[in-house]
């Protein structure tokens, strides 16, 4: 299962992501997570030490490794591979591995004015989409704040979106050009979760704000969470509590796909 | 002046752009607030309603424009103007007035999968460089998330960088990493604002990391910051907690400023 963790900046994105990654590992499924953040943090989220994630070369460096396999020249690549790359054929410098899970990170600018990030992009389009699973593998992709990538069509190839919202109106108005801009890319799968919600009131808000959005569950405000920012480390060895709600929602999604 | 308001997503930067383009309006200077995020919200933090926001002719638009205005081809936009646009010669259907404060936006995806946000945001970068601003004229542009913008250089024409930073590490990395790609493009100038801040000890958290920044002040964490995004209503007519922290930072600002 390939999934895709938006929404709106500051929502939560990358908690939610290491969260889903480390509960996938911990059930036994191996699991790719992958940063398609330029302004990348997965890798602290995950308890990656900084020293430890600079040693990652970016995927935007394997055009060189896949253009050596394939024989496809760069420049064409984002268009088709000749080989389905498999997991496992992701060599070990492209990624770094801590707790079960394999972190690869998209790369990000280099140097102010040098331009966007648009090649890095369909890269990992191009490589999301040529990812052979087996059953029990799970990527799990960390995307950037609101709605660009959904016009390059970075997470074309995943299953679901996961949307995560905020008790407050922009998030909702973000799900919501979320959920447009996937249907474009032939995804029909977004799922919400709600994220900092203090109270009842909190959930209820966006029960009702969201009502025509599929919901997994909440990941309640948990201060846990804030003090694992602060000191750069790994949020499910910080907040038991988050581990749970998060437990609760993939329990949900799995309930959800083996209906569908 | 022209100000960029940028950090990491969340951490408050459209509330900051919100806030410092109606305490410069208060103060009797113009405001042109320019909304650059394609994930774009300060319309309802400046309590625009979503159907006059709807009204607005993004900026991209202009193009058409300023080919009939200049000669110049549409393609070759991002180069070179042949007439300095003045504020007064932004239309008024590309932007709408409200407290004082004029409101562009820079434009979103219109559909998944057709494309980046290059020429927005080469048109953007261009618009600003031309611009030509009288003592009394300020423009606020609220940035997207995180760095991605300053690979393509769309705010290379501003004064300085107000940095949006909360007490937590993943805040402070993104603000180092602006701090570096704004010196590629030539802008100097990168103060910091605390946001969110909750006590004494999350104040002090902010000066200890970055105390190589220099700090315009805090926006400490108020309630009604919060009640204002859940009613989708603006930041300075529910918060005067806020707008009494955003004057004091002006007043800093322009201390630094006319010392400089």
């Amino acid at each position: 299962m390939k999934l895709a963790v938006t929404g709106k900046g500051g929502v939560g994105k990358t908690t939610v992501a290491s969260l889903l990654a480390w509960v996938y590992a911990s059930e036994g499924n191996k699991v790719i997570a992958i940063d398609a953040n330029p302004d990348a943090n997965l890798a602290t989220a995950l308890g990656i030490s900084s020293d430890e994630a600079q040693g990652i070369t970016p995927i935007a460096e394997l055009k060189d490794l896949i253009q050596e396999r394939t024989g496809v020249k760069a420049g064409s690549i984002g268009t088709f591979f000749k080989v389905n790359p498999k997991v496992d054929d992701i060599p070990e410098q492209f990624s770094v591995k801590k707790d079960g899970i394999q972190l690869l990170v998209m790369g990000t600018v280099k140097k102010g004015g040098s331009g966007c990030l648009c090649p890095e992009g369909a890269l990992l389009r191009s490589l999301l989409s040529h990812l052979v699973l087996s059953r029990s593998e799970v990527v799990v992709m960390d995307m950037d704040a609101g709605v660009e990538n959904l016009g390059r069509g970075t997470a074309k190839a995943v299953d679901a979106f996961i949307i995560v919202v905020e008790p407050g109106q922009r998030s909702f108005q973000t799900a919501r050009a979320i959920r447009d801009l996937a249907k474009d890319l032939g995804v029909g799968k977004c799922y919400t979760v709600g994220s900092k919600t203090r109270n009842d009131n909190d959930q209820q808000f966006i029960i009702d704000n969201l009502s025509d959005f599929e919901l997994l569950g909440f990941i309640n405000y948990h201060p846990e969470i804030a003090e694992a920012d602060r000191l750069g480390k790994n949020v499910f060895h910080t907040s038991p509590g988050a581990v749970h709600d998060v437990k609760e929602i993939v329990a949900k999604l799995e309930r959800i796909i083996r209906k569908s």
